[in-house]
């Protein structure tokens, strides 16, 4: 049997952006944009150039490597020709391999949306996709609400379909826009598109409106289709797009695919899905699903009792697939049997030499499950856990210890009758013998009590000065029957290096203070400071 | 074409007592399966009695009106007879109109797990079976990892679904235990098995392991199966069960079943659909999904101004459903990429009577796209989109003003050599004529300042006395040159209901200040109260 291609077609930072209370910065897209590249994902849709300034900004220069930098815009609007029309212009100006049109399928919102004739759409679809082909683009066409248009009027949605491919689309994209279509409909119809355009040149866009949003994205590769359009964590307006990690999983480890089709993702970088799951989410400072499929932290968690003991004793017989081949952990919630790998695995990523039957890693195992029952999450705090492991092992100097800090905000009127707030931190650190009293003021408490520690190191000044917090983010953690602030740091120093910290405390102001002196703790080892 | 019933079986009681950190005590299992009584559900599998206390004493007596109260357990022992096995007897003391047996149906479990001859684990499916059936009982019986079981030795998997019939059972469920069988596997599978047992005796029991447990039930479905089990809310371990209410609304209001099928649920209990997928997860204090189908918050939520004055001109354009059918709403939602569409939209849902062209909505717009340009997002914090609004058409009396504020948290050594952390606050708010001035400890320097404001508010204080801080977010918002904080707060008044507010500055004090007055004058406004 011949293998066949199958390309991944990522919208996180397009569709996905229309997520729920989801904004991406520019440092974000670019951030997910090298995960997704990393990650061997064939195609990035950036965002919409010239629809707002900041995707505009981001197709500047091309971000990634490996994958095709993508653009995503509308056909051209009637009545201009493709060269006059401002939008297909900024596609063509931005830094892109790739340009998707999106394109109107339906007869309806052909009349009461765009109030054209349906012949002039056909037009706009053919004449857009050859300006960005004499430009050397390659093209997507995405042809939205496909299914409702081709259950309303077949014949137009061919027509459509049809149009975007000959005129050179290198993928026809049939989009389920409203979400509502259900898998067995998905089949009937790719298959019937697949007579007038090949299944290589076909691609699926499912949403998540009737939770088949993967089911339908399988159901169209079944049809013929071998593109695949989704969002990493099903991120998307109403129920998400399709959810390329679920998808990712499905395709690499289920028998059913795996053995007919590859992918951009190599069995190397499928170990990275469950990181890049929760970069992502970290990155957007949401709660992950601990439920998700594959990735999620509860993925492969069996609760105590009958279950647990066959699981161990065999786990092909309670597991579909293996959790590590993933990145992701086997959790019996009896025995740390699969913690001990994960730590190791952790130690090693970090740099440390221990050896398996070490009791220093089953001490570390312990403390870590401490911690984490008081609302720690080492994942995403990489230099928390290594000043961590490096305390067990006895490694971290006595640089400094803090014997006092106060911070104080006040907010009221000032001279002219203006209502003002200030901050302002007073710390009072022990560095060796000299005992160290500062004060600073700052445009909030983290920052006062920021300046504040790292005012007066003593000895130790010149290599905690050039330190700069770059993010800053708090969630609420229910960890038994009382809440905790948890609070993660990311810093940046003078040579560019970038680390987070971590801290949990109920007092929001306490749990900023560990993260930041763990901070420093991290640069004074990183710089080979002694003691 | 003659409809036919499609019976519901839920095991949220059961599996889905099995999520991760979930526990129902026994007024949570009440209020539960009196949810599914009403909802229309037709079997409600209450638990494990014999298992554990709790289920035995929540089988001491039937729970539903309607729905047949199942109990769960186990087949007969090998090497007792069913009258002597502990496990059967518990089953049959239940007070249950049903009796669902989970028995080995993969040969690798009964030799492994189990210890005994394929043929005695047979004899243990039939003479269970009997036992229940001699007692009047209904019964189903769970073949556990059927699929698995299939694939591996497949006439031995259908020997099992046979017996269980031969001997009596109403119900013959294929469980995908692994949650690993892909749709195209049901259906195919399925098919095998109807031709032992009627399709009016076939169940499904599907898991979310491959994001595929809706459309593997809607393909057994399609192969003949009559019964779906699952769960609200897509409760249980790792992945979760299949989504019910997700299965419920596409059941219901998809053409293609619509059409053909009926259901325990009917039109107008399915319009409790949302609310009852809302209860639950306040009975168990979990998050609720906002991206369900169907039911999620945003579920019928749109962002793009595109979109937006589409979708309102006719929602069938945008919508695969109407949301009132299921007792969800439409949201059109403010945003930096909305227009004056999102913002009618959203009047109108809030209770405003604004017409297009009144100059007070351009006048609302730029205010909100300015607020937007410093940081605020007011997408998820509807409580203070309305005070704003209110605030523009000179509807907020002069309820309080605070004239100062100070959050001082402190850090130091106590009395016994321990560090401790202590926050407090002082607040100075004049009410009408009084001048009032609170002070207030806390766990942290916002819950200080949140007691403090809330202290004493004069005439006001029984108003906002019940509110409850719930979930608190931050995150750093890269505005133009500089950073702000961006803080969202969530609270919980005595009646239940929910809201969140917003504050955007660079000091989180500040922000947090701004967040917890909103949300006191959201209270007072909603209270009615008048200057």
């Amino acid at each position: 049997m011949t293998r066949e291609r199958i390309y991944l077609f990522d919208t996180t930072l397009r569709d996905g952006a229309q997520t729920t209370g989801v904004d991406f910065s520019l440092d974000d897209k670019r951030a997910v944009a090298g995960l997704l590249d990393k990650l061997g994902i064939d195609y990035v849709e950036g965002g919409y150039p010239g629809a707002n300034p900041l995707d505009t900004a981001f197709f500047s220069e091309k971000r990634t490597k490996n994958a095709k930098f993508t653009a995503f815009g509308m056909t051209k609007r009637a009545g201009r020709s493709a060269s006059n029309d401002p939008g297909v212009a900024a596609l063509l100006d931005a830094q892109a391999d790739a340009i998707c049109f999106v394109a109107k399928a339906w007869d309806y919102h052909v009349h009461v949306a765009l109030e054209i004739s349906l012949e002039d759409n056909l037009l706009g679809i053919r004449e857009s996709v050859a300006a960005a082909r004499e430009k050397g683009r390659e093209v997507a066409v995405d042809c939205e609400h496909f299914f409702d248009g081709y259950k309303a009027n077949p014949e137009y949605a061919l027509a459509c379909a049809k149009a975007a491919f000959d005129a050179g689309a290198r993928w026809v994209v049939l989009c389920d826009t409203n979400g509502g279509t259900l898998p067995h409909e998905v089949a009937a119809i790719v298959a019937e598109v697949g007579k007038l355009v090949p299944g290589s040149h076909i691609g699926i866009h499912a949403h998540d409106d009737c939770g088949c949003a993967v089911a339908n994205s399988l159901a169209a590769v079944e049809a013929g289709a071998r593109q695949i359009q989704g969002t990493l964590n099903g991120l998307g307006e109403r129920c998400g797009n399709a959810n390329l990690v679920t998808l990712i999983g499905a395709l690499k480890l289920k028998d059913g695919y795996a053995k007919r089709f590859d992918l951009g993702v190599t069995d190397e970088t499928l170990s990275q899905l469950t990181h890049v799951s929760r970069q992502v989410d970290e990155i957007l400072n949401r709660q992950p699903n601990r439920h998700a499929p594959f990735v999620g932290a509860s993925a492969f968690a069996t609760k105590a009792g009958i279950h647990a003991s066959a699981v161990l004793k065999d786990p092909r017989t309670y597991e579909h697939v293996e959790p590590d081949v993933v990145g992701n952990v086997r959790k019996v919630l009896v025995s740390d049997q699969g913690g001990q790998s994960n730590v190791l695995s952790e130690l090693k990523r970090l740099g440390f030499h221990l050896e398996k039957g070490d009791l220093r890693v089953s001490r570390l195992l312990d403390e870590v499950k401490r911690k984490e029952s008081e609302g720690f999450a080492f994942e995403g705090a990489d230099a928390s856990f290594f000043v961590l492991v490096k305390r067990m092992l006895g490694e971290v100097p006595a640089f400094f210890e803090v014997e006092r800090f106060s911070v104080n905000v006040e907010r009221r009127y000032n001279a002219v009758g203006e209502l003002v707030t200030a901050s302002e931190a007073i710390v009072k650190v022990r560095v060796g013998d000299e005992v160290l009293i500062s004060a600073a003021e700052g445009n909030g408490p983290v920052n006062a009590l920021d300046v504040a520690l790292r005012k007066d190191l003593g000895k130790y000044q010149d290599l905690i000065q050039d330190l700069e917090l770059i993010d800053y983010k708090v969630r609420i953690y229910q960890g038994g029957s009382d809440a905790v602030t948890r609070v993660l740091i990311e810093f940046e120093d003078g040579a560019g290096d970038r680390w987070t910290t971590i801290g949990v405390s109920p007092n929001i102001i306490d749990a900023s203070f560990q993260a930041l002196t763990d901070s420093m703790i991290y640069k004074l080892l990183k710089s080979g400071a002694s003691h």
